[in-house]
């Protein structure tokens, strides 16, 4: 029986976001089965028309958070919640949701992406809002498939 | 051996809430034993006196934050934060707390409630405050059920 | 086969890192093997030079949130994110990270520290601003150890 890992994206957020495809990429490359189930504020990642514009510029945001020096370091942001900010921030401006090379390298390795029926309805997203997903299910789908799994988590 | 479910309510939020019961009333009602821990925010949620008085009106809000036209769609107020800023205001306004709809159906399927012994302690939460439930424990417990867990969540 | 529980701490609020803590001390207590993964902001709860310094100070904040009268209580502050806001301004203030005898109790139960190879690329983190871990490790690593854990949970 195959591995299997499965992820509950709730999160809208682009850190987590980028988190839950970095586990879902790094569990397909080691031969494991793996279901994104996005739900809630997880559909916003999946929306068509997010582009990953501001690659350049979000390294370079995440460095001056990291070395700027004595006044400002990564921690303190973080501690103001200037981080979170900045990045809300820089999403909005520059449209940025999730890296879609990460999407597109996540499908190429067997990621399956699932969207959540009922979030969907309630958020008024409809089939056509979204990027191709391997299907739009109910909650039963995901226990099916979490309960079989060695790695569940919620994002 | 029974299936079993295991999720740490360690949220307040309205939306987390409500997932964490869409996924134990799911998981219940495919058969599986569910157990939630409600801890730290989290014992807010089983706090007596919760009342969803708004449902009417958060199904619009959230209509209108999906449908508002296209100024202002649901990612673009997610984004702003926003969507969780009105929650927020709603449940304030409102005294909103879970749906005790989704409660109720919890405990009719046979979800175990388990409330935190050591958050309750440090955030001055007595035992009357709560809803009915089935303990008040310590980490131990929470680590004898979900290590034969098939599904463990943090919410 | 030892028992086995993974956690990825990806957040850097000191709720949170709180709550991951507990439950790696009370699983490795119970005679688990427990690796924590610390992520983007969770890399903070390990950078040196955190210190528990408002630990009274602290506990007597969440008692007066917990029994400040009927005007308000805990559950309001939370809905209203002062609960939230409180506690970061006492981490800022306090210099407050982790509380320093959590880590040292988690050391001496054996749990194991990883830290997150790409995450302090991305942030800017160093090696020398860290406490002692037992590895810098890329997704691979989190990965294989989760895949054979009971208990895995991201927070």
């Amino acid at each position: 029986m195959a591995e299997k890992t499965s992820i509950v994206v709730f999160s809208g957020d682009l850190d987590k976001a980028m988190a839950a495809f970095v586990i879902a990429v790094g569990a397909a490359a080691s031969g494991m089965d793996v279901t994104l189930f996005f739900t809630f504020w997880g559909l916003n990642v999946i929306k068509k028309g997010g582009l990953w514009r501001g690659e350049g510029f979000m390294g370079k945001m995440f460095n001056m958070m990291g070395r700027g020096g004595d006044a400002i370091g990564p921690s303190r942001l973080n501690m103001l919640g200037i981080g979170r900010w900045l990045m809300k921030r820089i999403m909005r401006k520059k449209n940025v949701k999730l890296p879609s090379e990460m999407i597109r390298e996540a499908k190429e390795l067997g990621v399956k992406f699932l969207a959540c029926e009922m979030s969907m309805r309630v958020m008024g997203v409809r089939k056509e809002d979204l990027i191709e997903v391997d299907g739009i299910v109910g909650v039963a789908t995901y226990i099916q498939e979490a309960s079989k799994s060695n790695i569940t988590l919620f994002i």
